[in-house]
């Protein structure tokens, strides 16, 4: 047991004001969890497009004061009342998308979108329309995100939004599986189910792509074409298991998807845009896949108001245009799996990671990130 | 053996010499089918939405003059050299859509695009390069339309656009399933393989919209919605197997996407597009799309350079982006199954005759067409 149990905790936090500035490195206040809840220790935690989306002010679910963050990894410092599938002790990854088991999404078998408690985390508080975190110098309350907040040293989470992994695995690494590596990963393997012997398009080779990329190696695809504008990109996609590589930069004045079916037999059995939400990219994503059978997997988020087009004629022709969210991963369920494969070494992890720092220099992370340097930062919260 | 047989015909079509013309009857010359092809007497024929799409102008494929028509039946008048799946005297349905069984995507398992001899077919031509048609009058070539031109008496097609049906169905019905009704039932059974209790939306209640909603009765669908702005139609709709009916004009104000998900349940599991080729309720069909799994089917052809659009979010969420050309039916091997069905009382294709005609009237068959106030012709060639 925890000497704080059933008290607040007081700790470091990165707490983003408003859209746009810098995260501040301060003291939060964090509340017991009430029933059904759980507050984590997190001890490590990354950083992913979505963060600095949401930073951007572009996210319109983006509610501020808040404390951001979605892909870490600690372990349960206390249980509300009424939790029985998390003990304290614990190790655990802390999950975005939730699995009640109950709600008609759950239950579909269709999907991995549970929609429990949809609403009051799109409002940045816990199911019970509160928040647990509060700033320790003016008592201000501060909001949740994506149910997670994995850049505060300790978090509150519903108990569904809960994955149990392993003791064994390294916190300091596993905290990627938060979002980017089953988001890319699955999307291959559970959203797309790619066959033995598929050709595979990787629109993109950051994070989610090079997920994407150890996918469909993962699931034997014949031909794993990656594509990004940055060729230096290209090294690490081949480590992950590319095959082929384009840059559209070396075709000006020809759309890429022309590229692809031209130069690969009249285009892909599968697409995945991991863009970071372009639109156009999501178009040409669809394009270049084959007549008859392509299936194109959007994997980002676009800003408010942005639309993907295409002509009907590409559906009509058979390509199949859908999306994947959090790679269809059930994270309760999956996510010890995942786990249990990067221990097997079955899964990469290890080679995300190019940078290291500590929480209050969480705003370099950023920089790195945008400017392209770095695939996934992992950041000690301690 | 045909008296004919090596030698050209001259017979009546009606012919399409330039777009937006009424179509005029006059002699054609028909000559014999070349090595795998085969002259087949036209004895009924339909008007589908399509051939008033060529004959608009619209359709960028379009090559005048030419001999419209694409849901037709009749019986083999003679063979070219090796032609061996097709025997004079056999019943068959022309098919715009061949199925050749040698070509990537005939073997793939996964599409009935069979593009063996896409090429010339959509530059109006037989495989060898040339037509068959003559004006009697001036000797001018016509052009085929689709590989099919159903529009004249005689009409020569490459042995892969064949299917042999059973000679005891009357050919003045089940000339309809050249098009129409295996592109709507299919569309539900083949591209979306609906299962039982399904919930479907259909949006347009045309020959193709009354065939998906017989295909989803087929498929055991637990509620069966249809959609139109003219709620005269709703009364067919209902005989083929419907449920429940929505009239966008009834919603001023509401998108009829949202009114579907408000009233159904947060949407459907699956929908239709039979619109006719307007991009716009296209747009509808996804969107009123269940979270998390429904899939959305277009069926329709739009105009040239028009657009789909969503936000990727719809996508991201789970819904699924789809199209159908000819139901996903492989003519050759399915067609002759649904003639079956259709004699065993489990198809519906008198129901969908709401005229009969001479060729001579056709041009008035495309008006009641145009103006709504018909379902399908049976024209009579002869
Ligand atoms: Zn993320
Ligand atoms: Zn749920
Ligand atoms: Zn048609
Ligand atoms: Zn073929």
């Amino acid at each position: 047991m925890s000497e704080h149990e059933g008290k607040p905790i007081t700790c470091q936090a990165a707490v983003a004001w408003e859209p746009k500035a810098p995260l501040t490195i301060e003291q939060v206040i964090v509340d017991p969890p009430k029933a059904g809840e759980v507050r984590v220790r997190i001890d490590f935690t990354s950083i992913c497009h979505t963060d600095a989306y949401t930073l951007s002010g572009q996210d319109p679910e983006g509610v501020f004061p808040c404390i951001l963050g979605h892909e870490g990894a600690g372990v349960v410092e206390s249980i509300g009342e009424g939790v029985t599938s998390v003990s304290v002790g614990d190790h655990v990854i802390p999950l975005y998308t939730p699995e009640c088991r109950e709600c008609k999404f759950c239950k579909s078998g269709k999907t991995n979108l549970c929609q429990k408690i949809r609403d009051t985390q799109g409002r940045g508080v816990m199911p019970d329309g509160t928040t647990r975190f509060h700033s320790a110098a003016t008592g201000k309350p501060i909001y949740h995100y994506m149910g997670t907040s994995t850049f505060s040293q300790y978090t509150v989470l519903p108990e569904i939004s809960i994955a149990v992994i392993n003791k064994s695995a390294p916190l300091d690494k596993i905290c990627l599986l938060g979002c980017g590596i089953p988001t890319g990963f699955g999307a291959v393997t559970k959203t797309a189910k790619v066959e033995e012997g598929a050709t595979i398009a990787v629109f993109g080779c950051g994070a989610i792509g090079l997920s994407v990329i150890q996918g469909a190696k993962y699931a034997k695809a014949s031909k794993i074409i990656a594509i990004d504008l940055n060729s230096e990109k290209f090294k690490l996609a081949a480590q992950f298991g590319a095959t082929d590589f384009v840059n559209p930069l070396d075709y000006p004045g020809t759309p890429i998807q022309q590229v692809i079916v031209d130069k690969f037999d009249g285009g892909v059995d599968y697409s995945f845009e991991c863009s970071g939400g372009n639109t156009s990219v999501m178009r040409s994503a669809l394009e270049c896949c084959h007549k008859g059978w392509g299936e194109s997997i959007i994997i980002s988020v676009a800003g408010a108001g942005q639309e993907i087009s295409t002509r009907p004629f590409m559906l009509v022709t058979g390509r199949v245009w859908k999306g994947s969210a959090f790679g269809g991963v059930k994270g309760r369920t999956d996510l010890p799996g995942f786990v249990e494969m990067y221990l097997d070494g079955q899964l990469k992890v290890d080679e995300f990671i190019t940078h290291r720092m500590k929480l209050d220099e969480i705003n370099t992370g950023f920089k790195l990130q945008h400017d392209g340097l770095c695939i996934r930062p992992s950041v000690s919260m301690f």
